[in-house]
Formats: structure tokens, sequence, C-alpha cells
């Protein structure tokens, strides 16, 4: 009898006619990408097992030889010996298969009580589990890399942009935070997705639960879920964790994408804010004079691929009648992609965000061109009394002389500025350098080196 | 003075030698549609200008005037009176003009501080704030109508499927409650981006912060919200909660979209297996004895508009450098109508499932086609002892038996079903039954009556 | 029998006991968006009836009565004076309604032979038709101005970027003709598109075909359709053409925005190679010294909207049973905005392109910077007689001493360079110079002003 | 110097001064993906070669040396014996290094004039006027198979729905046609797409073209391309042609995703129409008696894979500024998939379409539900006489008693039809038929036996 797992179809056989064919095979088989979730598999059955066992459903003998065949079977899984058959279709028959081969009836029983459903719902959980707890990592390692770099250049100046032209005078060190600040979200998003992953579907056999007298919470309580799926249609059938998990992984990537679309504006030689080092750059098989900054174009480019996954899994969802189809097992590569893409990316931003070298003069040169300081000169004119916008449109004026003249404002005279408003007075030269304009924005949330300061205690508390 | 607000383009007239082109004017405006942001506007910069005042920016008689200004502006809004100027193209200027029409200076010193950039965050927040709340209200709603229906079902049988083929008998109020996780987990959802929705970004001006002594947290305060953004370029630049939102509605309309291709088949009449009340369904303008369920197909066609606006959003955020671009203004369109599309098919859907009518007999004759019973004759014998492989491979044959037969498990005498196993007795056509297959699944999340009716108890408490 | 008509639902009203609720109504109805089908509708109807006459199954005086009845709605609705109802539900009923009020009996035969979901489908690719001839014009349009400014700037040199690094010297105008190229591809796709469009479905009646004797091919050339639907259940639920559409839609906007992120960069201060005519740019509210260009960052965030759209009808049609369901009703939304997204964004980008003024001396300084002639360098090794993998070694060699001294490879003395390779001989300064590069790139597709020039006259005799 | 190319980074590495790191090698490698193209960058770079000799750019003996080492390298692939090494990145280094070693000097020659973004371009176009070519091919499998099996069933009747309600009686033949056109759709699609894939970028070099004197023509015609590429910056930059082919591979799969819906529902046993042979079909690890449609389940999730390559390369394309940047490399991935996918899923539904069986009484039967022929008598009355309209409302009338009674249209008695029309006569009993309903609707594109042996033979010359 242990012969009628050997193949794929097998499991069935005794309903059909004929067998599957080859390009079927091939085309329904999932053991090629699922085999990853081989450690999950075995951890769920192993629980599985110790309930039926605690529940008289199966014998302690045959949990003992449930444990010993499973030990074997992951010894040689990490080994590299462990033989994995197209013919068994999937993770789930090749381990219990094996199981069977070793252990005999013991194996046979450690499918009593579930299905496939449930057990392929319940690794894929256990493992997304064990890859939010990872990217949660990676996340606190990225913002401490870039909450470090945003302490070094606490009052280095630049020029903040909108729209691309020249607005007002920033710190590189505020910059920088405002990547710390979305990273974070991203780790708050994971941290709830995390809580309707762990949730366990296993016991929900099929789709109707089964007719063994189960401990689900039992199950639950071994594998470290916070709480069991409620209901056992939708046990089997959910995806939600996958679509919120992808829809989080998006935002990541879109947060890295708007990273990389500026570490790749700063370090062209036009701009040159900064350099990446070497070990993230390539050259060119043409142009021996090129550093092509690699690593953060590849990152943007990757963004398309998760928002395409996430678009995947949305369309293999809708309009699926309950409980399982097969069209599910088509939630596993987008998945696993999003995974290994947000992982290494992850990795790689927190180790390239020590690689990048600013060049401040660069930075405070640009800040001098684009008139950085007109807001200050408004700010200054409302505090006199004026009311802002006829206050705003006095500095425009003022702003409109000077690109005539191709000068800055600060390059006008004290008499010039008055011909704007007679408000101005000589106290204006002050208000008008990038280190005042920067060291006035001192609230929270603000550009000041002060709030900076003040916001990087704040989060190192909270990556500490 | 006042003159200077009555045309776009002349709050920033002075620094411009040509006016901008009518097409111009058209493609960049965006008062059309977002004028349903008015009475968060006028909210926003209400709490806005008190925080001024307290804080001695504007003196207490300017923010009395604002106050008087602003109440008016409700009223002609309110009332439908408010001429919406596409020249003053967006609803933040249109307010503002009308204001210092109405109240002069003081109007013109209410944007002291802020910037249109964070002045748009902030009203969107509080939209979108609003939305969430409504949303969270209507998923409640539907949920209490679903559990109504359940209970009213909790012992019909009908066959669950798996791949559309029969599998299981289960319970209708099973079924339907796998529906009410469903939208549980979406309100879950929406709580959660409602954290991250609920922080404040005013104070961050363009970009950097603002000059004036500003209270950040106090606007916060009188706004509701719990926290301010902490950093000036991400609170302006920040969509991430749009995003979060419409993935939220994708979710929630993947459910939909799940339901509704239940409910057509279901109401084909192959199947037959409920009515749906004529008011949500049209005739055909050629065959006079058309009934189609409209409101469903509807329902899941627009699950593909929401999905749209989801990657219509990641696609808008992809790649944008700091801090705030133009092209942030196309959040609007998708995030409005993804609100006003689920508000909708939410509502409706709570009002049609109270007019889902079931057929019990239909359900029945269905889940007595088959085999439904098959997995209770496997359990049944692994309970005798037989390892659960083989107690499968031995009703396996028992069902092609039946097949070729074109009859049922129960119609086997206990002679020719004990050819696939000596193990039966004559207990076995109890456990063969619609009835007994049901109530032995009776477990957390199994689809015993008895378990349906602790979960209906479990969420009436729940949505109380 | 006229009053049959009057309200929504009593089309067929006989077989329901319920009327359809208000928020159904609402929720069904499409007549607010589709009425921009009325001309097609009525131009549809009146071929349809033309036939019907052809073939006697009307008669010539029914013919005669519709043909004025169609001529007094078209003039009302020209005139701004119809009467949309929401009980009418659609653009089809309103019209069929009001033509029966006007004709009488005639009216109620305009139907025969057909039904609403050959009609609608029809009413679709007339409007379809129209908005690619006009797309096409406006392709045209944009491509010419193109042309107009690569004219201009055949000689003028700038840096050519890969990895937004300097690469190579190139000619604006060889640059600007790499979007007459794209472009020119979009026209192809929406030529092609077109020929999937231009088929009538019209006699599909509800799926199967009518039993009346119809003439289709009749109707296809009055209407000036190329061929008949072929399979009248494919006829009625094809929406190939607007995904189609879209998705040529969807690249035309990618090239749009990729274009627009060039513009923007361009513009930049630290970059400053362009100007934009102030009509296409505006000013910021807090920032009296900002130009921003409004224009091409709205079209770079318009891009999300279509690809949304484009998901949008993907998802819509995934998994839909034939012939027609009502989902198909959601087509029109996302299809009707990406026409108009796409009209107006074409024609404001040809207008923009001539308001594009270039800066050839800042483009002239970038492409001194950044060692663009290294490639050349090489070449002239390979000349004379080095493997090209061992002249790019050379090259490298030559650069990075010149970082190192912070100069230029044409600052380097003969002696210098011969460092590098003993090839090098004292023609070689010439190769150097910008001008020389950028003319001995001189084949097909090649950035030399002559191949530009070459290119030009081609793309003129293409677009005249 | 042929240790030059033994690691990645080498062939740039004169001017980098610390080594790629082991993360950042696999984050930017592709050789694990893009070695599928090992035979087409060979052919690419032996007709290159060809004409550098041609051309005097390069020796005969060169050309014949790089011939030599070119065609064992080929050898050694073909035999699984080359060692693909991810240090030297990607499918293009690892060859050219390879032959370098072979062939030394004339190795290093080969890169003249061309430069791996042109390479890697002319690479995939290659290889995917390749795949288009085989997918063009499988269409014609598919739509030759489908076609036979609407010859055997041209008069087979089953009932047509619209929105999942019995319409009218359509012939299985007709409905099966239907996809025949959908995937003669796409199969101009796939030709329409593949002009524009058939251009050759090569000559492009990096982006402005090459100081030798390439001939560009010499190349295409070589390689069978239509045209060259026809602006250098546009050439390397481009993949409109990826995005293109992934649209009409949507395409594909959404039609894919219909037919699976209705496999899937027509094979479910409330519907039972059809069965699928068993190879296409696998059992349940749990319920003995399961048979699913795990092919049409799993292609139907397939589709959001596709869906989801091609937002992947919308999003990746979307706001990338010219030329060439490394996020391009993301490309293949997607598009390597979305080939696979198609192929392997058109070649099984080939086989599929020949392993349905029908069932033609459950057909029948279901036809004879519903009141299929309702449309036949509102036609029978309008051709008496009755305005369309009114006909349709008697017919309403008629079919509301039918349901009240629980009967059919064809069970009323002729004086009980009378009731709602004085027009009725017993001539009326051969309409209300399913053969003559059918067999009225007698046009292009009607579902008449007739019609459908018509559109078959029309068929059947277009396949030949």
């Amino acid at each position: 009898m242990t012969a009628q797992l050997s193949k794929k179809g097998e499991a069935w056989s005794a309903r059909f006619s004929e067998p599957v064919s080859d390009l079927v095979k091939r085309y329904t088989a999932s053991v090629f990408f699922d085999k990853r979730l081989a450690q999950f598999d075995i951890e769920g059955s192993l629980a599985h097992a110790e309930m039926l066992a605690h529940q008289n459903i199966i014998s302690a003998a045959d949990y003992a030889e449930i444990q010993r065949g499973m030990a074997q079977i992951k010894g040689e899984i990490d080994a590299g010996r462990f033989e994995w058959l197209l013919d068994l279709e999937d993770v789930h028959l090749n381990i219990e298969k094996r199981l069977t081969e070793l252990v005999g009836d013991a194996g046979k029983r450690l499918h009593t009580g579930r299905s496939r459903n449930d057990q392929v719902a319940t690794d894929i959980r256990l493992y997304m589990r064990a890859a939010v707890d990872d990217i949660l990592g990676l996340l606190r390692d990225l913002r401490t890399a870039l909450v470090d770099l945003a302490e070094q250049h606490a009052d280095t100046i630049l020029p903040g942009f909108t729209h691309m032209q020249v607005a007002q005078p920033i710190t590189f060190g505020h910059h920088v935070l405002a990547y710390v600040e979305m990273f974070g979200r991203d780790a708050e998003r994971m941290a709830d997705a995390r809580k309707r992953i762990n949730r366990l579907p296993l016991g929900a056999a099929a789709l109707a639960g089964t007719t063994f007298p189960i401990d689900r919470l039992r199950v639950a309580k071994t594998l470290g879920f916070d709480d069991v799926c409620r209901n056992s249609l939708d046990a089997v059938s959910d995806r939600d964790f996958a679509i919120e998990f992808c829809a989080a992984a998006a935002l990541v990537m879109t947060h890295v994408s708007r990273m990389s679309e500026e570490l790749v504006i700063w370090m062209s030689p036009r701009v040159g804010f900064i350099d990446i080092a070497d070990r993230f750059c390539t050259g060119s098989s043409i142009m021996p004079q090129k550093k092509n900054p690699d690593v953060p174009e590849l990152a943007r480019g990757k963004t398309g691929r998760v928002n395409g996954h996430l678009i995947a899994l949305l369309t293999l969802m809708k309009g699926q009648p309950l409980a399982y189809n097969k069209d599910n097992q088509e939630d596993k590569e987008p998945l696993f992609d999003t995974v290994d893409t947000l992982t290494d990316t992850l990795r790689i931003f927190a180790d390239m965000a020590r690689g990048i070298s600013v060049k401040p003069e660069a930075m405070r040169a640009a800040a001098l061109q684009g008139y950085a300081t007109a807001t200050d000169l408004a700010d200054y004119l409302v505090k006199k009394g004026l009311p802002f916008r006829d206050a705003h449109e006095a500095v425009a004026h003022a702003v409109r002389t000077c690109v005539d003249r191709n000068c800055d404002l600060s390059d006008l005279s004290l008499d010039e500025l008055r011909v704007y408003s007679p408000l101005i007075e000589d106290d204006i030269f002050g208000v008008l350098t990038l280190e005042g304009s920067v060291a006035a924005r001192d609230h929270i949330g603000g550009t000041a080196p002060n709030q900076v300061r003040l916001a990087i205690a704040h989060l190192r508390k909270e990556l500490s």
C-alpha cells in the first residue's frame, strides 16, 4: 500500500480511469516552488500529530513514529538529499509519501482529520509569519542606518525641492528622516498584517471541519498562533492575508522607488549631491568613464514586480466561489517572489545607506540658487503686519526683478528691497541666510537642526 | 488687492509674464472634483485660525472675522449658492478668495504659517477619516444582515463545493458566516488604516515647516487627530494612507465579488438555490421571461474599478522625488470614486441580504447528489482502525462502483459496502445521512448547526 | 402603451412584482455617463431602421417616422433641451422612449430584430472609432510639433545620459526624435486597434441572432464598418477592443510620463537645459519665487489613471461566462475617462512642445562634464588596432587619472595620454571634441546632425 | 588580458576602487534567468561579426575565429556543459568571456561598434519573435481543436445564458465558435505585435550610435528583421514591444479564463453539461469521490499572473528618463514567465479541447427550462403586426402566468395563449420548439446549425 502514494494521482487513483498526462502533471504541479514550505509543513504536521495523539485519535506510538520519521526527513532536506518528485505534485505529498516509506501505517494516519486545503493554508501562514518577522527586522536595520546618516547631517543644508524646483532650504538630516517615517509606517502595516496572518486554519479540513474530536486551540497554541480561523469555509479559501501582505510590500517598494529616484538624481553629475560607494555600482561595457547607480535603479524597477504580484493575487481571487478552488495554487509564486524581493532590497538598502557619501558644498551651492529664502522674506513681512497674501505678492515682485538681473534676493541692497515694501529693515539680511532660514523652522516636524536632533532621539528610543 | 485672488494664477502672478491658457486651466484645475472637500477645508481652516490666534500670530479680531466669513461660506455652499470658479483652480483658493471678499485682510492672514501642500493633505485626511467611519458602519450593517440570514438557516443543508464539485454537506448558515468573517477582517483593516489616516500634516507648510511659532498639537487636538506627522517633507508628500485605504477597499470588493459570483450561480435555474427580490433585479429588452441579478453582477464588475484605482495610486507615487509634486493632485478622483463605490455597494448589499429567499428543497436535492458523504464513510473506517490513506482508497473504489451504477453510496447494501471493507457494519447508514454528516463536524469553525449557533452568538456580541 | 417605457423597469414590468428601489436605480443606471453615446445611438438606430425597411420588416412609412423623430431628438440633445431620466436607466431607453412619444408605433417597431446587448456594443464601437480617429490626429500634431523642435536643434549638443550619468554627447534634435518614434508606434497601435473596433455587432440581438430576415452587411456598409462580428455570442460579450485600446493608451501615457520626467528634470535649476512657457506652469501659494512645471507633472501622474483603467477592464472580463452579463456596463467609465485623458494630454503636449525654449549653453556645459567622449577615445584606439576590450581598459585608466586630477580627457597632454596607449597620436584632440563626437555617429539612427536631418525629412513625408 | 573578463566588475574595473559585494552581485545579476537568451545572443553576435568583417572593421580571420568559438560555445550550452558564472553577471558577458578564452583577441573585437544596451535589446527581440511565432502556432492548434468540437455539435442544443439566466436556445457548436473568434483576434494582435518586435536595435550602441562605419540594414537582413529602429536613443530604451506583447497575452488569458469558468460550471453536477477527460483532472486528498477540473481552474488563476506581469512592465517604464537605465533589466522575468504561461496553457487547452465530452440530454433538458423560446413568441407577434414593445409586454404577461403555474409556454393551450394576444394561431407551436427557435436565427453570426456549418467552413479555410 505504500506504493499507493508513489505517484501523483494515486492518492485518488481508484476513482479515475486514466492517468494524468505529463504536460498536465507539469502544469498542475507546485513542488518546484512550494518546497520552500517544507520546514513549515513538517512543523504543522508535528503539531497536528501531537494533538491527534493527545485526543486519542492516533496512538502515542504512532505519534512517536511520526516524530522519528519527520526528524529524518528534515535531516534529508537540510542535507539536500531529499528526492523531490514531480509525480507527487507538491511539497505535502512528497513529505507524506516519504514519511509512509519510513514509518508505515503511522504515516498514513497523519492525514486523519485534516485535508490538503487546510494543511496548505497553515503552511503558508507559518511561512508568511516568519517572512514578516524577518522583514520587520530588516526595516529596523534600514531605519537605523538612515537615522545614523541623518545624525551625521543634521546641520547640512541643501535645497528642499517641490516640483523639482528649489523651494526652501532644508537640512539633509531632515530629508533622510522623511524616509525613516515612511519605513516606520511600513513596519506598522506589516505588524498589522501579521495579526491576520497569525490565525490557524488547520481543522477546517477540506471545507467543513472534520468528524474527529480535534482540539484546534491546542494546535494553535503549539504553533504560536494567536487564534483559530472561526469558519472552516473561510479558513480554506481565505487569501486576504497574502493580498494584504503584498499591498504592504507594494508600499515598501514605493518608498524604495522614491528614495532610489532621489539617489539617482543626486548622483547625476548635474546635481552631484552624493556619491554611492563603488560596491553598489557598475560600469559600462562601452563607456569606460561610467559609474552607474545600479542598485537604486534596479530597486526602482522592482517596484513594478511587486505591484504586479499584488494585481496577480487580486485578479486570482476575484469572483471565486467558495470554498477552495485550484486557482488558489497560483498564490504562491507571487507571494514568494514578493518576500524575496522585499528581503533582498531592504537588506541591500540598509547596507547601501552606509555607503552614501554626502557632498555638502554642492548641496550648499545649490541652496544658494533659486531664491530658496523668498518664503522667509514673505514671513518677515507678515510678522511686520502685512497680510500673508500681500506679503507674497510683494516678494514675487522682488524675485521677478532678481530673475531679470540674474541675482539673489540677498544681493539686493536695503534700498532696493524697500522698493517692494517699506516694512523691510536691515535685520532682513540675517533672515535671508540659509542657516537663519532652517533654524527658524523650529517646531515638531520642522527642518531646524534642533528639531532633527529631537526627532533622532525619539527614533533611537523607538528603534532600540 | 482683493482682486489679486480673483483669477487662478494671480496668487503668484507677479512672477509670471503670460497667463495660463484655457486648456491648461482646465487640465490642471481640480475644483470640479475636489469641492467635495469644502466642509473639511473649512473645518481645517478654522482650527488653524484658532491656533494662530491663540499663539498671537493673528489677532482675536481677525479670528472672529474668519469665523464669521466661514460661517457664511458654509451656508452658501450648503444652500448651493456658492459660485465655484474654474479660474480659481481648486476648492481651497475658491474658499479663500470668497473669505477675503467677505472679511478683507483677516482673510488674507488665514494662510499664515501654512501652504496649500499641507492644507490639501489635511483636508483629504479629514475626508478619509469620515469616509472610513461611514464604511465601518456599513460593514457592521452588512454583517448584521448576514448573521440574521445565517441564523434563519443554521440547519438548512446544501452541498459544500470545492472546485465547484460536491464535496461535503454543509449548512447554509455556516456558508453565510464565511462572508461575515471576510467582512469582519475588512473592518479590522479599515480600523488599522484609520490609525495612519488620523495624523495631522498641517504645520508642514510647503515642505519644511514654518517660521511662525505654531502649535501643531493644539490643531491636532481641535481636529481630533491622534498625532501629528513627525516630518514635514513626509507630511506633504505622503499618500500611503490613500493607497492603504484603496488596498483595503480592493479586498472588500474582492469579497463582494465572491459573494456576487455565488449569488448569480445560486440564482441560475440549473442551480436554483435562492431567489433575489425583484427590486434588485432587472428584465430584458428582448426576452420577456428574464429576471437578471443585476446588482450582484454590477457589484462583481465594480471590483475592477477599485483594483484599477489602487494601481492608479501606486503608479502615481512610484519614483516621485520629495517633496510635493503636482502629480499628487491625481490622487483625488481614484480615492473619491473608491469611497463612493464602496459606500454604495455595502449599503445595497446589506439591503439585498434581506431580499434573499432560500430554497431549502433545491439545496437538499443537490446535497444528495455527488457522494457528499464519502468523507464520512472514510472517517468511519479510520475510526474503526484503518489508516486514513487506506480508508480513502477503499471509499474511492466504492464511489467508482456507484458512478458506474449511477447510484448513491447509501443505495448500496451492507453486503455491497463490505466488499470495500469488512470493517463496515450496519451503523454506517446513520453516518451516510446529510444530518449525521453536518452534525458530526462539531468543533470551533465546523459546519454543525450547533457550531453555527455558537458562532452567531459570538458575532452578535461583537456587532452589538 | 406609450406610458410603458416611461419608467425604467417598465420595459419588462409584467414579469416583476415589485419595483426597483431608488438606491438600486441609482446603482444600476448608466444614463449619467453613457449619454455621451447619444449621437452614436441615433446613428446606429437609423442604420438599423433603414435596413429593416429595406428588408420589409418595417414599412417605409415607419422608417420615415423614425427618421423624423430622431432628427427632432438630435436637435433637442444638441440644444441641451433633452430631458434625461434616471428612471429610464440608460441613453438607449431614454432615446427610444422619447421616439415613441414623438412617433408612436413606429418607435415601438425600431427595436425589432435587435437587443440592448448588440445595440450597446454597436454604440460603443462607433464612439471608439471616432475617438481613435481623433487620437490619431492628435498624435500627428504632437509628432509634427516635436519634429519642428528637433529641426531647430539638429546641431544643439547636450550630454546623452544612461543611468542619469553622462554617457556620450548627443544632439537635442536626436533626443527629441526618440519621442517622435515612440508616438509613431502609438499611432500604429491605435490604427491596429481600430481594425478590431470597426466590426459590427448589430444583428447579434440578445446573444443568438434574430428570427427576422435582417441584412447585417447592409448595416455595416451604412455605418462604415469593415466587417460584421462573425459570432453572435462573441459579438455581445466581446470587450477586447476596449481593453486593447486602453493598453495602447497606457503606452501613450508611458511615453508621456517619460517625456514629462525629462522636462521636469531639464527645467530643474541644477540642470537648467530648458524653460517651459509660463502658460503651462503655475506658482506657489507660499513661495513667491516658484515656477512649477505643472503640466508635465500632472501628465506624469495621469499615467496611473490609465494603467488603472486597463486593470479595471481586465479584471472586469476575467472569468465572465458567456454571453452578456451586467458586469459589462462597468466598461464605460474607464473607457471614457481614458479617451478624455488621452485627448486632453495629447492636445496640451502638442501645444507645450511649441512652448519649450532650449538653453544651448547649459547643455554644452553639461556635455563637457563627465568624460562624454571617453568612448570616442576607445573607438580611436580600436581603429588603430587594439581589441575593443583592451581599448576599453586603457581608457578606463585614463579616466581614473582625470577623476583624481579633476580634469577632462582633453586636458591631458599628448604625452600624458600616451601613457595609456602608445597608439595615441596628435589627431586625438579632434576626436575628443563634442562636435567631432556627434558627427562621427553618422549611420541610420545615429546622433550625427546629418542623420537627424535625414530622419526629419523622412518623418515629414510620413506626417504629411 | 583574458583574465580581465573573468569576474563581473572587471569589464570596467580600472575606474573602480572597490569590488562589488556578493549581495550586490546576486541582486544585480541576471544570468540565472537570462541564459535562456543564449542562442539568440550567439545568433545576434554572429550577424554583427559578419557585418563587421564585411565592412572591414574586423578582419575575415577574426570573423572566422568568432564563428569557430561560437560554434563550440553553442555545443557546450546544448550539451549542458557550459559553466555559467554569477560573477559575469549576465548571459552576454558569460558568452563573450568564454569566446575570448577560446579565440583570444578576435573575441575581444566582437564588441566593436556595439554595447550591451543594444545587444540586450536585440537578443530579447529575437527571443520574442520566436515566442510569438510559437504562440501563433499554438493558437492555430487550439482554434482547430475547437472547430472540430463545434463541428461535432453543430446541432446540439443547449440554453444560451445571459446573466446566467436562460435566454434563448443556442447550439453548442455556435457557443464553441465564440471562443474561436476570441482566439482569432488574439492571433491578429500577436501578428500586429510581431511587426513592432521585428525591428533591429543593434547599431544604437550605448545610446547614440557608433563611430564605426557599420551597416545596420545588412545585420537586419541577416537576422530577418523587417526594419531597423530609426533612433538610437529610442532603440536602447524602448520596451513597448514587451508591454504590447504582455497586453495581448493578458487578453489571451482573459479568454482562457472565460472558457475555464464555463468549463468548471458546465462540469459542476448541478449543470452537468460536459465531462472533462480524467487526465486533465485530479482528485482530493480527503474526499474520494471528487473529480476536480484542475486544469481550467489553474488556467483561470494564471490570468492573474499575466495581468500582474503587464502591470509590472508598465510600472517599470513609467517615468523613466532616456536612455537606458538599469531598471530595464527587470523586463525579463515578467516577459519570460508570460511566454511560458501562454505557451503551456495554449498547448494544454488544445489537448483538453479534445478531451471534452458533451452530454446532449442534460443540455436539452436545461434548454427546456426557463422559457427559452419566449423571444420567439414575441417575434411571432411582431411578424403578425404588433409593435415590438407591445409584443414584448404581451409575452411577459404570458411568462408570468407560466411562472405562477410552474409550466412552460408550450404547455399553454392555444386558447390560453390567445388571452395574451388574439394574433396567436396554431402555427405557434412549431415556433416554440427548440429546433424551430435555433433554425430561425439563420443569418451571418446567428446560431442556426446552417450558419454554424458555414462559419466552420470559413474558419477551416482561414486555419489551413
